[in-house]
């Protein structure tokens, strides 16, 4: 950060807003992050959880102090479950915790829509969904580098004002994250295909797995892991993601569920005496497989490294 | 390996069977990795495939001789999708290529009905699957650790003889691997459960990603990547895995069908204005998640140190 004014020129938003102070509420895994991150590059940070022991866990981790600020930080950073945001925006701006506000949360219409009916200020408010995050949990998961070089999404609307903005921009610079902004409506029919569907697949397939005996479960390789892993995210914050979503997630997984009956039909068919529905059967199948590959060669592309 | 004759007591298959002599027939990533390991230890390998640049290929990544082997080998490994395997027994056994046979395909039993109609000389082979393997595929991705540590099932029947049985043991213990024998149709219940069922589901995840635009896909993360990485898969290999092991596939596919539409149904009623539909909904997805999180504890359970 400089300690130089801003160059001449430059847009209203911008004028001398330096991120300097800062609040987390809510000290799991992705808040107590972020505030490693803050504290590390210098910024005051002040830690809130419902949960005092996790606000203190997080402070011995070096994340922050646990206690209430005593005036408004310049931004503070709701780090919850989606469906409480909207009423921690209405509490903490209530409350005096901040100037300005973002959060950390999933899924961003219908948080939005509630904040409209609370009547909160939201011209001092901007949705943010950094997109990183691990299959634990609490604040003895957080990693100061879990945003690095990561999107992390901004949903301003028509009533989001500049100086909020700026701020969060500067939070996510300081995390090392990658400012991407777009409408809620697109950010959330997006990770309900990238994220929010694919979580439920997964936890569908390692629920199968549940009742599978010792002798099956040692034959288990690499793939079944990978495919799985992410079935370990926490049920109650998924639940809520889910619910949250629950729209734009239903459509995907209504595609998932055609795709899926086309693939059963087909390997139906693959038994079948009738030559002309066998031969459809294997078509059927290879084709789906093709689309996988293209799909997934898709999500190669644009960063092979990580393939 | 020892150059002592066997202890005195030993087993009568066991007696001074060594393995001295190999073919790999299929010079793919399996195939040539299961060369590679053999050739590293000390056996004389020779390498077919009905591609014979691909053979070349192989020989010259150091796997062995690209040509077929002046005198019966000890043992053949026949290395191609599972529909090919029992017609791959009749050509190899009838052409003298090896005292023994045994093969590395995904798939165990429908191979073996076909050995049998076909009356080839089951005494002298056993079926085999090492379980391991990449999204890769052809000679240039193979690596002689592939199988370090990894079960490699053996299935022999009622008509297996013990010498085959001793010199694909002596096989997997030169590849690194552990054996594991079960009977055929417990293997091809097994793997669909654990990898063909996860397959074709991680494909139909991945196909979605098809039509997504760029914006879209900047947002995806590790956990989809983890979700779809089998998807990138040989079409043909899988299509023809999932075609031969169809009747166990589709049972845990169709189940996992049902779970598909309890989670759609749930997601559904969460939007309903019955508050008892509401709940329902919200018990039913917490159900599904936690399921997730128990089966996928149990691979974790069974090796902690590859979560």
């Amino acid at each position: 950060m400089t300690e130089h004014g801003p160059p001449p020129g430059a847009a209203a938003h911008d004028e001398g807003v330096r991120l300097r102070t800062a609040a987390v509420v809510g000290t799991g895994l992705i808040g107590t992050s972020v505030a490693l991150a803050l504290s590390a590059r210098g910024v005051v940070t002040y830690l809130l959880d419902r949960d005092p022991a996790t606000a203190r866990t997080a402070a011995s981790l070096g994340a922050g102090l646990a206690a209430f600020p005593p005036a408004p930080v310049d931004l503070a950073v709701l780090a919850m479950p989606p469906s409480k945001i909207a009423g921690a925006l209405v509490e903490y701006q209530r409350a005096g915790l901040a100037e300005h506000f973002t959060d950390v949360g999933s899924v961003k219409v219908p948080a939005e829509l509630a904040m409209r009916t609370a009547d909160c200020d939201l011209s001092r408010y901007v949705g943010g969904h950094p997109m990183a995050g691990r299959e634990q949990s609490g604040p003895l998961a957080a990693d100061a580098g879990l945003f690095r070089g990561r999107p992390w999404v901004l949903t301003p609307s028509e009533r989001t004002g500049g100086t909020v903005v700026e701020l969060a921009r500067q939070l996510i610079e300081l995390c090392g994250a990658c400012p991407v902004t777009m409408p809620a409506e697109l950010h959330d029919r997006t990770v309900a295909l990238t994220s929010h569907a694919p979580h439920l697949v997964s936890a569908l397939i390692a629920g199968r797995l549940a009742q599978a005996d010792d002798q099956q479960l040692r034959l288990a390789g690499r793939g079944l892991r990978d495919v799985t892993r992410i079935a370990l995210g926490d049920p109650e914050l998924w639940s809520d993601i889910l619910r949250s979503n629950a729209t734009a997630v239903l459509e995907v997984l209504r595609e998932v569920a055609d795709d899926l009956a086309v693939a059963v039909a087909a390997l139906d068919w693959l038994g079948d005496l009738d030559p002309d529905l066998r031969r459809r059967g294997e078509e059927e199948l290879r084709a789906l497989l093709a689309a996988g590959v293209t799909g997934r060669g898709r999500l190669a592309e644009r960063s092979p490294a990580q393939v």
